[in-house]
C-alpha cells in the first residue's frame, strides 16, 4: 500500500525562486491528503504532476500566511476546473471566516462542497478516522495557536497464503473470517491453526509533521517510534536565542526530538531564507540524529515498513 | 523619464506552468506602481529582479481572485522583509476587511503604515495626483464592481536650451520662471521671447489598464489616443458568445476598442487557459488593429513619446 509525503514548499517564512513556503502532499494508499498550503501551492502542485482534484482533505497546521495564503487559490481552482467532489478542510476556526469573505467578494459560490472541520490545536486528538488510516492533531508551542498532524495506519488484517488457500479448498465465505484470525476446519474434521494459513499482517506505518514549534519535549509521546518525523529546522545551532524567541526550532532541537521519540526517520525542513543551501544544517541535525534527510521542493519521502 | 510596464502575469484565471494570472508593475520616474496581485505574484517580482520594497502604490481592479490573492502575501513579505515605508493600496472597500481579517489571525501587526484608499468602481475620477503623473479609474462592465486605470504624465515644463542659457548668461532664479514660460530681458534691456531659449515640452504620455470587462465603448472617451492600451482579450472570435456571458472580450473585442480610441498601440492578454500559445489571438487582434502586440510573462512595454 503506498504511503508518501512530497515536499511542495521547503521554506519558512517567504517564497524565495529557490523554495516555496509550507506545503506536502501525503498519499496514502491513492488518497491524497494536503498539509498546510502556502502561496503558490497549486503552481507547485502543477509543477510536479499532482491532479488537484484529487486532493480530498486539506489540513491547515496554523494561520501565519507561509502555511495558508495559497488555500484560497487552490479552492477556487478546484471550483473553475470544475470540482464536484466533496473537499474537507481542517484548520483553526478563523480559517473558514477567512475562506468565505473572500469568496463572497467575488460572489462564488463553490460548484462543490467544502466541509471547514474547526481544529482544536491545543489538545492531541483524532480528527479523522477511517479504515486503514487515523489522522491526530499533535498540540505545538508556537507564538499562535499551532498543530502537527501524525498520519497513523491501522492494524491490517493478516494476509492469506494463497497457496494454503488453494490447496486446502477454503471456502470464499470462511475467508473474512480467516483473516480476521479464525482457524480453519475442513470437511473432514481436520483443523488448520491460523498461522499455517496467514501471515502477519503489514506493520502500520506514521508519519508525523510538526511545523511551526520551539522545542517541546510534550510531542514525544505522540510520535513514538514514528517511521517518518517532519520537524522544522528554521535555524542553525549559532541561532538558538534567535529561535527560542521566534518559537522555532534548530537543526539540533530537531535532531534531539527525534532522537529521544526513537523515530525511525527525521526530515528537517522550513528553512530560514537566509541559508542558500540545506547542507549545514542536515550536517549540523546528523550530529545528534544520523538518520536525518533534508526536504527539498519536490523531495519526495516513502513512508516504508522495515 | 522612464516609463515602462512589466508584465508580470498574462494568464486568466488560474495560474499555469507558462503564465501566472494578472499583475502588471508600472515604472514611472523610478517610482513603482503594481496594478493587480495574483497569487504568485511576489515570486515573479523576484523572477524579474524587481525590489518588492520599491513598491509605494497597489492597485486592485476587482475582487476575482486571479487579480487580488497574491496580496496578502506581498503584504506579509513586505513586512517580514523589514519595510518601515509606507504602502498605499487602492481596491474595492471589501478588499481592506479581507486583508484585515488575514492579518488579525496571524497577529501581525505591519510594520509599516499600510494605507487603504477604497474606491468607486463605477465612476471615472483621479484617484492619484501628483507633479508629473495622474492616475484615474475606468468603470469596466464585468460581473462584479470592477475598474481599470489611467495614467496619465501632466504636461512637463519648457526645457531649457543650454547653449542659450550660457550664452546670454542668465541668472540661475530666472530659470524656474522661464521653464513655466518667461521671456528673459537681460541688463541691457535686450528681449528674448521664451522660444528661443527653451524648447516644448515632451508630450505627456499615458498607459490604459483595462482587465477585466466586456466589450464596452463607453471606455472610449476615456483612453482616447493612449499611448499604449492593455486590453484583455480572454477569448478567439469564435467563442464571442462565451466571452458575452461571462463579461469577457475577445481579440476583435480588444482590437475594436483599440481602434475606435484612436491608442498608439494595443497589448493583449488575460488569455484562458485553452490557449497554449497567444500567437493566433495576436494575429486575429491585428486583422482590425495592426499595432497590437501580445503580453507575455516578463515582457516589457516601454510607453514611448513619438
Amino acid at each position: 500500500m503506498i504511503f508518501t509525503v512530497t515536499i511542495l514548499g521547503s521554506n519558512s517564512a517567504i517564497p524565495t525562486t529557490r523554495r516555496n513556503p509550507s506545503a506536502q502532499l501525503v498519499n496514502h494508499n491513492e488518497r491524497f491528503y494536503l498539509i498546510d498550503c502556502a502561496e503558490g501551492t497549486q503552481i507547485q502542485l502543477r509543477k510536479f504532476k499532482i491532479k488537484i482534484q484529487r486532493i480530498s482533505h486539506i489540513f491547515i497546521s496554523h494561520l501565519h500566511g507561509d502555511h495558508f495564503f495559497g488555500l484560497i487559490g487552490l479552492i477556487s481552482s478546484m471550483h473553475l476546473l470544475g470540482r464536484t467532489r466533496e473537499l474537507h478542510i481542517y484548520g483553526p476556526a478563523q480559517l473558514e471566516e477567512i475562506l468565505q469573505v473572500q469568496l463572497k467578494a467575488s460572489l462564488t459560490e463553490l460548484n462543490y462542497p467544502m466541509i471547514f472541520h474547526p481544529l482544536n490545536p491545543g489538545i492531541n486528538e483524532v480528527i479523522f478516522d477511517e479504515s486503514n488510516l487515523a489522522i491526530s492533531t499533535i498540540p505545538l508551542d508556537h507564538r499562535i495557536p499551532t498543530c502537527g498532524f501524525l498520519f497513523k495506519e491501522k492494524p491490517g488484517k493478516r494476509k492469506l497464503i494463497r497457496e494454503k488457500i488453494k490447496e486446502l479448498n477454503i471456502p470464499t465465505e470462511k475467508l473474512l473470517g480467516i483473516k480476521n484470525g479464525d482457524d480453519f476446519v475442513n470437511d473432514a474434521g481436520e483443523e488448520f491453526p491460523n498461522d499455517a494459513i496467514t501471515n502477519d499482517p503489514s506493520v502500520p506505518r506514521s508519519y508525523a509533521y510538526c511545523s511551526d514549534t520551539g522545542y517541546n519535549e510534550n510531542i514525544i509521546p505522540i510520535i513514538k517510534e514514528a517511521d517518518v518525523l517532519y520537524h522544522e529546522a528554521t535555524f542553525m545551532n549559532d541561532m538558538v536565542e534567535v529561535a527560542r524567541n521566534k518559537f522555532h526550532s534548530t537543526t539540533i532541537d530537531a535532531a534531539t526530538i527525534a532522537k529521544k521519540a526513537q523515530v525511525k526517520k527525521l526530515v528537517i525542513g522550513h528553512f530560514s531564507t537566509r541559508y542558500e543551501s540545506y547542507e549545514p544544517l542536515l550536517e549540523e541535525a546528523r550530529t545528534v540524529f544520523p538518520e536525518t534527510d533534508a526536504a527539498f521542493d519536490g523531495k519526495v519521502i516513502h513512508i516504508e515498513n522495515e
